[in-house]
């Protein structure tokens, strides 16, 4: 007999991660290799980061994990929440002057992870509204927890979801005063994929904009690091957010921990259910029950990068990704082509009027051997544009703008 | 205005790791330590490892992390399932000749986050059964995604799950001939916290029950490692298995990894649902989606334990904290009472017949300074009962076994 487990909805359902990016993704890089066995591939997909580790960071968890080899050093479970010392340093590094304390921070081993716990704690039997387009994540565990009804192929869009478009004719902000309500709101600044940073007074009109509806915005702030002008770095900037907020962010782009898994999660104290209960209560319940710490090493780690040498040697890192990021920029603005990020994030998106984000990948692909990411992949909002990742290698960077001068120009 | 949002039914709901555990226990402990400033506290209380890790573990973690600091080391974004290698490796060392492929394994940052994960792949509309005593794990999360029904405070138990109780009467075996048919079947084994292993023909029993009733068993394995005898040490040494199970284990007590955080879930192909399709598939998207992979640090350490010459060094570990199972079982044994587990667990249960085990567990403090675990923390099964963790230093369980002499003789 066969288990009578019934599949859950998501079963049949599209995800862009799941479908496009990782099957579709890596089958056509596959299938490019096989074909042009010889070319150099060069890299801007996926946004993942290249450059060593500074030593003084590795350094501190070479020492963390030796350690656990001797009796003094040997330690085991710590706190769910994370190590005392790394969220008070995260609340004074990140969020000083914004009245965050550091039992309101919750360390992770990544956004993506958290996003999918809050998810958890929100249920099913809420209404989110995501910018169009945006990092999948946000869709994707929307999917998967059952909020999103089915999926239109008209549309490209889950029907029980709200897309708030997100382009150049808006200044990437969404028009609230034609938004519906929803019960929660994820909104990525700097946007992954635009590299839009959101200014302070968008921001303001956002926290409005939750308070009236009595939404909660779940600010996703993963490339924070990166902005170089005075948009805010956290939503806690913003008056009035403590009561409407929670934010996720991440070591992974800040400190190249893409593969050491280190991030985190606000949650104030202010910040309540319908019924007066708060929220924090449930997600700290939810991180006991469902989470059992970062990694010990790891954290040592992080705490390493909120050094003050830790972090002048990662603002140099930072800064080289953005030297990347501007010979893009200024690649594509040299072939008279509308481009956008690079500024505040380590992303370029660049818009081609009128065509289909997976041609231009393809012809891309196909004449320069340069991965890229169709904008599709970040909802309907992204078609007719491409997104290029400035993580990467300078000499690659230097080789990438050379053939796509020499392809579009 | 308040945010809209209601709050999930967990809210309100009590959970034994959260409310027994995490606020009652450390609290029991903090108003121990200020009536007794000066007493010797001797923790047999959470089963937290406190041995060395030994260095050739460590020492590939220290390789990994020092590596990340140099352009040829340096390592970003891994596969969410695992490195490969690792995964082939888990399927060599611990399901040799069980038909467990490498890609079947799935890489997690701990036993307790995959149990989360796997709720949230079932969701809401299945029926659960646990052992009763068992790991609270199971029931926390079955609560919060919201299969638990209400909490009944005359039994103990919620209305939506089946506790099958697991007492020496009944051979620590539930009686399946009388067990209700369930969707799930979270079974444990070595047991969390009796100590008891199922014997094969018993897991025989399980799979032919699970079969018959459409049923999926979550195995939990993590204290595999310490079976002596010839019980199974996977769900997989029995026929059948394949179909119908899914086994979820961890470095944590095999390897000193509490902190270090790794751990790992077989989902074998040909466990499929209702509709035939298979769940490894949904179970991959939730790992892609809702994961981005264990720290790639730890995942070298994991690949180290199951070297060789890790594998044999972890066992002398094994070896320790059993000879210190030997000291407890002895020391309750030679008092006259009724002690289980210390053979194939590092955990000793003991019975105290006709006393509550708060009491148990609030005398055993106040008169030798010694933590345990009352049974009830681990299910209305577990009343009766005190639980005792072996992990600890020999002088420690030296030191317990001659207060607890005094106390009981």
């Amino acid at each position: 007999m066969q288990p009578q487990v019934i599949a859950q909805n998501f079963h049949e359902m599209p995800i862009w991660r799941t479908y496009k990016m990782d099957i579709c993704f890596p089958r056509r890089e596959l299938e490019h290799t096989q074909k042009y066995p010889h070319a150099k591939l060069i890299r801007l997909g996926v946004g993942d980061t290249t450059e060593p580790i500074p030593e003084i960071i590795t350094s501190a968890m070479v020492e963390h994990a030796h350690a656990l080899s001797t009796p003094r050093g040997y330690k085991g479970y710590g706190d769910e929440q994370g190590n005392k010392a790394l969220r008070t340093a995260i609340a004074e590094t990140f969020y000083r002057d914004m009245g965050v304390r550091g039992n309101e921070v919750f360390v992770s081993d990544g956004a993506q992870c958290d996003i999918s716990r809050l998810q958890m704690l929100l249920g099913s039997n809420v209404m989110v509204a995501v910018q169009d387009p945006s990092f999948p994540a946000y869709i994707d565990t929307s999917v998967i927890v059952g909020q999103s009804g089915k999926f239109r192929e008209e549309t490209g869009k889950y029907e029980n979801i709200v897309y708030m478009n997100c382009r150049p004719e808006n200044n990437f902000f969404p028009d609230l005063s034609t938004s519906p309500k929803t019960n929660v709101i994820f909104f990525c600044s700097p946007n992954n994929p635009t590299g839009y940073a959101a200014s302070r007074q968008q921001l303001e009109q956002l926290v409005n904009f939750a308070k009236a509806n009595g939404s909660i915005i779940v600010y996703d702030s993963a490339y924070a690091a990166y902005i170089t002008d005075d948009s805010p770095r956290s939503i806690f900037e913003i008056p009035g957010a403590r009561e409407v907020a929670i934010e996720i962010s991440s070591f992974s782009k800040f400190a190249g921990f893409t593969g050491v898994r280190l991030g985190w999660t606000v949650v104030p104290e202010e910040l309540l259910y319908s019924n007066g209960f708060p929220l924090i209560r449930d997600f700290n319940r939810i991180v006991c029950t469902c989470f059992n710490g970062a990694s010990n090493i790891v954290q040592a780690g992080g705490l390493a990068c909120l050094s003050s040498e830790g972090y002048l040697a990662l603002s140099n890192v930072v800064d080289y990704y953005m030297e990347n990021a501007k010979i893009l920029v200024d690649t594509f603005a040299s072939l008279g082509l509308k481009v956008y990020g690079g500024k505040n994030a380590p992303y370029i998106w660049v818009h081609f009027p009128g065509m289909m984000s997976w041609d231009v990948f393809n012809e891309i692909l196909e004449k320069t051997h340069i991965l890229t990411v169709p904008g599709q992949g970040f909802g309907p909002g992204g078609e007719e544009y491409i997104r290029l990742s400035a993580f990467g290698h300078r000499e690659c960077i230097l080789e990438a703008s050379r053939r796509l001068k020499n392809l579009l120009k």
